[in-house]
């Protein structure tokens, strides 16, 4: 038989964590970047509240819906804590569009804050209250993928999905006032709730597994609340989530330095709603447009190292590639200087100034270049180039977007959602959440005509 | 890169098989054996409707729920189809005394049948299509369990949830009249929800893996009616479910000989509420019984493989390990003659007889014994031996439960649940459910009052 786990137990630290973690713990710094989060998701999802896996989401949750609802963001049906949660997770996440931690490649936010706001809107919660639930929901979740990283993604696991549950049941735990113990059987819980895969990825059933990362997580905690238990060790133990869903876990990662090391702290956000090794290349390209006009371009060459080449460089067939194209993304940035929502739609697709121009891409190996770096060399038809080298792209953690930026991207994608006039009190009103004493009128306020 | 999978695809091969199936494939004999199943997983959750697990589940489920109905096996509650496939299914399986594909450990029916009688009753479906659905969605369960036995479970995965939710979302795609292509996708769907750890068996978090099997399941079948897809290698993809699982899948498994050879036929009912390995232990000392008055045996040797000793040779400390002890299947078989649901209650943690008993019984290793298998020795303080040798436990593949031991079980679960008196009405309707143009009046009678 194996030996009994060490004490406390991963979730039990973990548990007392989240249930005991006071306001003043949480600093002004992260307390913004929660902020930053939070605008980010909700521009993100109100982006696509049209697109139709967001509709067909809304529409087959619809009929298993209870009476307290909660906003649908950008759209007019309203869904109650359960199915809110898991259509505003989908449409949060639905183009990759939203933001990354990137050692683990997590996308924290969209399943922690969904249900976050949810619960928040029926029981008209603050602000203050819903900003450090999911800062604690969202580093829990952290420092799961990161104990599992990287060979649990390389396993199969989508880890945004695997590990959205417990960021959610941490987080919900949280709003709800579960004590300590509480939350540790939530994240249990959570654990026999974990699913989601890569293979899945280029298909809607990635959204089910997001949606149901946000809805199961918030069933954890109500679980926990009402008296269900889970195992000690669920999620580190011998038969636990740790060892079935990874094949060497560094377990300490989820409990050191918890409270002074904030993985959450490292979340990033993405300029472009394209795969995020792409970055680098579209910021390559933006710098060289102007240099050579488009009908003079010979040749692009982009180099980088061999995980752009492996996920990039492909030809595209439908508008799924379009966001994982090296072709692409060089030709929208330099035919169009712009690789925004619609540069990655149908329409781009189909547009033949783009198509020609993507025929002239090729993409070649330097394995001297770090990762999330790329080279773009233009050679005109006289043979004349032109260079750019982008190490750290728009959006990494060595440059990240600021204020201003975000303030602009939620704007754009307001407007996608049909709601770009009221773009700029939701900005203010977002930014100012943690002054609020009920989020229910401004969530409210995100619900579509 | 990987080559690309054979076709056709698992999840296109079992998408075809569950769409065009034609009633009269199915024999009399799969249906008779449908109909036990039924039968015996009704029973099992009627015997625990008042359970604590049960009523925690269907009180946290209520607000979540929508406005039409299906029942709750025992229970006055009604909630809708998402929520009574959750609750129900927690029930049926809930003391794991439901049944057994060996081979897998599955317990098919709870996860696969608790739906498609959800959709039945808030449909008005017949009898004969719900039986044919739910025999070819535990075909597809077990198939894919099969698939990936035993290497799947030893990491950690508990099969009856894992494999549930694609019983549960065949079944559903078949009773929701979905095509081929359409099932295809529900079942890749559904292998982004498969979840559930044998770490949890022990807990209460058991019960959340084995209701979303259900719950989830369902949601595939109708995101993939809505039109949501999943990667057509979803299940046998390099990152797809059955590699991130398991480590090395037998693949052919799922498909070879469809719709010839039919694993659900090997479903096999427990007599006993207890761990399947504990059968023959508690065989083996009924009929010791009254060989030795309790108050005269010295000791009770119980012999068997490995599984039996590393399963059952345990102190029992909680109620949670009376069904897992093979000193409490000896001690209450010996001095009570009965296995039954009370044997296992908390009343008989603290019964002083039955813990003296307890006290005599020594396990031993004989690795000669089949698996399944036990050798029961009684020593009388004189010193006089009488020894039994079960091979075939009753309920076993060959020794199966008759019609008239499974209406039995039915009954006691029936007393058990406060519907002592509907037993056997009920027994005849489900019996005779294949003749019913409508299910949702037999459906109805099963809520509790």
């Amino acid at each position: 038989m194996d030996a009994a786990p060490a004490r406390p137990f991963a979730g039990e630290a973990l548990g007392r964590f989240v249930a005991e973690s006071r306001p003043e713990e949480i600093g002004p710094a992260l307390r913004h970047e929660a902020g930053r989060s939070l605008l980010n998701f909700v521009g993100c999802a109100l982006g696509v509240a049209r697109d139709p896996a967001v509709e067909t989401a809304a529409r087959v949750m619809s009929p298993f819906s209870g009476p307290e609802r909660a906003t649908v963001i950008g759209r007019p049906e309203r869904l109650d804590a359960m199915g809110a949660s898991f259509v505003n997770t989908v449409a949060g996440n639905l183009l990759d569009y939203d933001d990354t931690h990137l050692e683990t490649v997590i996308h924290p936010t969209a399943a922690v804050a969904s249900p976050l706001l949810a619960l928040a809107e029926i029981r008209h919660l603050g602000g203050a209250a819903v900003l450090h639930a999911f800062v604690l929901g969202a580093e829990v979740e952290c420092r799961i993928g990161a104990a599992v990283s990287p060979g649990h993604y390389d396993r199969g696991w989508h880890i945004t999905s695997t590990t959205g549950v417990f960021g959610a049941a941490a987080g919900c735990a949280r709003l709800l006032g579960l004590d300590g113990r509480r939350t540790w059987h939530a994240l249990g819980i959570a654990a026999s709730q974990s699913a989601g895969l890569v293979e899945n990825l280029p298909s809607a059933a990635k959204n089910v597994g997001m949606g149901n990362a946000a809805r199961n997580g918030l069933l954890a905690a109500l679980m926990a609340q009402a008296g269900y238990e889970a195992a000690p060790a669920a999620i580190e133990g011998p038969l636990g989530w740790a060892r079935a869903m990874g094949d060497r876990p560094d377990l300490a990662r989820i409990t050191e330095g918890l409270g002074e090391h904030w993985e959450f702290a490292r979340n990033t956000y993405k300029p472009y709603p394209a795969g995020i090794v792409f970055h680098a290349v579209i910021d390559a390209c933006l710098e060289l447009r102007g240099r050579v006009p488009p009908g003079d371009v010979a040749e692009i060459l982009v180099e980088g190292d061999q995980l752009l080449l492996d996920r990039g460089d492909r030809a595209v067939t439908g508008p799924r590639d379009l966001r994982v194209s090296i072709h692409h993304c060089a030709a929208t940035a330099l035919l169009r200087g712009s690789a925004g929502v619609a540069d990655f739609a149908e329409e781009a697709l189909r547009d033949p100034a783009l198509a020609a121009l993507r025929g002239k891409v090729r993409a070649g190996l330097d394995a001297s270049l770090p990762r999330g770096a790329a080279r773009v060399t233009l050679r005109d038809a006289a043979g004349r180039v032109s260079v750019a080298l982008v190490a750290e792209a728009r959006g990494s953690a060595g440059r990240p977007l600021t204020d201003g930026e975000l303030d602009a991207k939620f704007q754009e994608n307001a407007a996608l959602g049909g709601m770009g006039r009221e773009a700029g009190p939701l900005i203010r009103s977002i930014r100012e959440m943690g002054d609020a004493d009920d989020l229910a009128p401004l969530l409210r306020s995100l619900g579509g005509g």
